[in-house]
């Protein structure tokens, strides 16, 4: 299964890198592989410490945030404990892991991962169209040197009655985020 | 926040029904509102007991069975503690919850309930595409009597392939249900 979660992973200055990513798990989360491109800085920081933390989040505004990496507000973050790196404090699940294994022969590496150790925070909030609608954005914001503009706001316009209906003012301000970044880019 | 979950209520001939419903909820689940039409069976059997169970769920094939009403096999069911029904057993969560306000007025009656008994289960997955996919099918499916087929299709189209890219023999079993469901109301 396509778990779309938050990975952190240490710069080479030190601080930490939050991406998404969309790696396939096992039931338990205790085997996963991740696939991110050459040029991302979470596959450059994973290529030279072999480490990082995989999280479990219903936070939409820190994938937003993330997806096009502008931040209002970074996350509160701690120490990994069996790893050298640090964890998302409130994120539902963390799972500290090291890499077992890099497969660099396409474009998008493919990392098998091991969790060393998992963190169980509070429960993931269960389904809500909102806050799926905002991970759809994030998705097609990423997407938007490639996918024709028109495309991207007519589904923009679609998602926006699902946040309004459903959401709350979280997933109001990330879809917000998503769709002025959408919209500069359109200019 | 709008949680799309399921609820499960007594029938008067002493079965369970098992429905999808979107209650509003607060952040620890002790107070939420349902809002059924008059004319479903979870309201008739919430005005007659004045008890049910609410359950978080990311189990995507027992929504598409519930949505449409057609039980490949039902969820195995367990006897509720602190009121007379039945919870689902694994379900994520369970809430056992009585009715504490009525408000018949209009069309969708306002049920307020209250939370008597939680039950934590294993955790819910987290985001998934294919998941979510299924669910956004499900409530188009209990939509056919008054949307256009033509644009249930398209969607169904766009859905597809996100379970198909992201989803597991769950979510495929679960989006092939609904898209039969629909071709044969096309019919």
């Amino acid at each position: 299964m396509i778990l779309e979660g938050i990975v952190t992973t240490t710069n080479i200055d030190g601080t930490v890198n939050i991406s998404p990513m969309g790696p396939s798990v096992d039931s338990e989360i205790e085997l996963f592989e991740l696939r991110p491109f050459q040029t991302s800085r979470t596959y450059q920081n994973l290529k030279r410490t072999r480490c990082g933390v995989l999280h479990v989040v219903d936070d939409v505004m820190l994938i937003a945030q993330g997806a096009v990496n502008r931040w209002q507000q970074k996350p509160e973050l701690v120490p990994a404990l069996e790893i050298d790196g640090h964890r998302i404090d409130k994120a539902c699940q963390a799972y500290e892991f090291q890499v077992t294994f890099f497969d660099d022969s396409s474009e998008r590496t493919m990392i098998k991962c091991k969790t060393v150790k998992a963190h169980l925070g509070r429960r993931f909030f269960g389904f809500n169209r909102a806050k799926h609608a905002v991970l759809e954005a994030a998705i097609l914001a990423t997407r938007v040197d490639f996918l024709p503009m028109e495309e991207i706001q007519t589904k923009f316009s679609e998602l926006r009655t699902i946040v309004d209906k459903t959401g709350c003012t979280q997933e109001h301000a990330a879809f917000e985020l998503l769709d002025s970044y959408v919209c500069e880019f359109a200019k």
